[in-house]
């Protein structure tokens, strides 16, 4: 497939990682790192050595598994690690993995000595479809999510689906929420092709290649988030939210699309209520979300912790809780403002669906 | 006088502070923050509420005093103070310091809810003609300055030199070195000029202005540092690792300024061994530091440790030591490796040497 064009890099499509060794060889990189974390070092790792034999010469990185060691702390260590080995400014960091590890190190190199190269092999549905794409970095403080980070583009892309073949059921439902919102906010066709699926592991290169280029466009019209990049965001004000609160206080917390999925139910209930969403497209985005992700039990009486929650949202202007919000199917606006109360009010849908 | 022009933003030359108000009225910013520390919180937060008085709507967050507090651990505070005060996106930080509250809070500006608007107000000399000039934001980890940090453009620079009178004379006398170093790598005239003063008290605005303007000259021609900006790293290869030893030794340590025209000294020292600096001028460049700075006793048998800073300096490629060094007053070269049996020889010329 043809590489997907942004303003400074390129996201190859390339399960043989030979763009790898393309990369390396437009600079005299100084030293090679790898960051992966324990899951894609015990599952990706491996895979990526034998797809490149004969890079050898490189220092490894891990950091432990899971959104909820997306902080600081753990960044302070990749930094240390980067100190340890000596790295210097011509160093180049490859991050092998998912949103942790692509965010993460994405803003660890964006930092370290004012900012190293970095290449983004991202493991995941999820991190193929959203993170890898934008220039975004961030790692959570405090349990407010992305609250640290840059916009920082990296020197490429690589997208090798065959690492997806490493992936549980749940993670690749999860990453596919996030294909389900590019149909959502750009294109009612994509969205209807994808929604037909069985489920998320029927998911063609193409389609994900098209995901892809819905973001990429997005974001190459507005790389520093001033506007339209803003609808990209549709799902995440509340998504974030339950996926923070869900992080703190379940056993088995909720993986990031999984609350973005929940969070653009609520949503669309939101935008059928402001801006005149068609009841259909809402009982659409509804159905299709229950179909894929089932039902979350919401518990009672966290309302008032989750409105907190959003209001530190990043988007969020003048302390009133901004949303982006579909007016039909394929199509978002942004900086809709919301009353709390409404906001319960869409809690309260979810909550009253049957599946 | 005349703002010196950068690309994206002005150096205001401006007592009377009302320049803040011209970029407040820019944009409308929903929050305006004002970092200080206890120092200046105590001497110049008074001048600068004096000078504005119409402004009173803002929070103000503190850091503790001295270069060893500029870590990564008070920029997290500064984060979730910005966070408790529920700052967002449009929020602005003023950071009204010297190079400590102006490179830690362009940093945290920089990277909360990536990034948000700061205005660089520097109150000592070393920050007026250094820090402030040229997007450098940064915070040291595990006792290497400057590690982690980003290049971010501020608003605007405020340069009051009323903030000056604030200082005492060992501060003026720090900030000094980097004027000096201005004209040793790009102005001979104005080296002598400055070096003609009886001490650093004596320095006029005019001559502030002049400082900041090649600076402003060296930064806006590489902003990235790939190649003439490495000019302004003379003297501190040498002067930042013996900084970060006599932060970690010395009771009373070493200002940044006084590392620095010890430091010069010393790669004069190197630049007269191997570019040909001419004897006359490594003379002249000793003796006018010696001036201003008397000596500093540099402890037997450290040269090993100072090395290994010296290593993981920043300006390294691939393990090798560079320096930038003048091979004439006014001029200055770059990325010269040099030995280490060289280094060492560098330190016992600053030893051999009498007041």
């Amino acid at each position: 497939m043809k590489p997907i064009e942004n303003s400074s890099y390129q996201v190859f499509f390339d399960n043989s990682l030979q763009s790898v060794h393309q990369i390396l060889s437009k600079k005299k990189y100084s030293k090679i790192f790898v960051l992966t974390d324990e899951m894609t070092g015990q599952y990706c790792l491996p895979v990526f050595q034998e797809k490149l034999p004969e890079l050898t010469d490189f220092d490894l990185i891990e950091v432990p598994n899971g959104e909820e060691n997306k902080t600081i702390d753990f960044c302070i260590g990749i930094w240390q690690m980067l100190l340890e080995f000596e790295a210097d400014r011509n160093a180049i960091l490859i991050n092998l993995g998912g949103g942790v590890v692509t965010d993460m190190g994405g803003f660890a190199a964006s930092t370290f000595k004012r900012g190293i190269d970095f290449i983004q092999i991202p493991t995941t549905l999820l991190s193929q479809v959203d993170a890898s794409v934008g220039g975004k970095t961030g790692v959570d403080l405090s349990d407010v999510k992305n609250i640290i980070g840059t916009f920082t583009q990296p020197e490429a892309v690589i997208i090798a689906t065959d690492f997806l073949k490493t992936l549980d059921e749940r993670q690749m439902t999860s990453g596919f929420a996030e294909v389900i919102k590019h149909g959502i906010i750009a294109n009612a066709d994509f969205f209807k092709e994808i929604t037909a699926l069985e489920n998320a592991n029927e998911i063609t290169e193409k389609q994900i290649y098209h995901s892809i280029g819905i973001k990429n466009k997005v974001v190459l019209e507005d790389p520093f988030e001033k506007g339209l990049r803003k609808t990209l965001n549709f799902g995440h004000t509340i998504g974030h939210a339950i996926e923070s609160w869900s992080l703190k206080n379940d056993k088995n917390s909720l993986l990031h699309g999984e609350a973005i999925a929940l969070g653009m139910i609520c949503e669309a209930y939101l935008a059928k209520e402001i801006i005149g969403l068609p009841e259909s497209d809402l009982e659409l985005i509804t159905s299709s979300f229950l179909k894929f992700f089932g039902k979350y039990k919401i518990r009672q009486g966290i309302e008032q912790e989750l409105l907190e929650i959003m209001k530190n949202d990043k988007k969020n202007v003048s302390g009133k809780i901004g949303f982006s919000l579909p007016d039909k199917l394929g199509n978002c606006l942004f900086d809709i403002f919301v009353e709390e109360n409404l906001i319960k009010k869409s809690l309260n849908y979810y909550r009253s669906l049957e599946l």
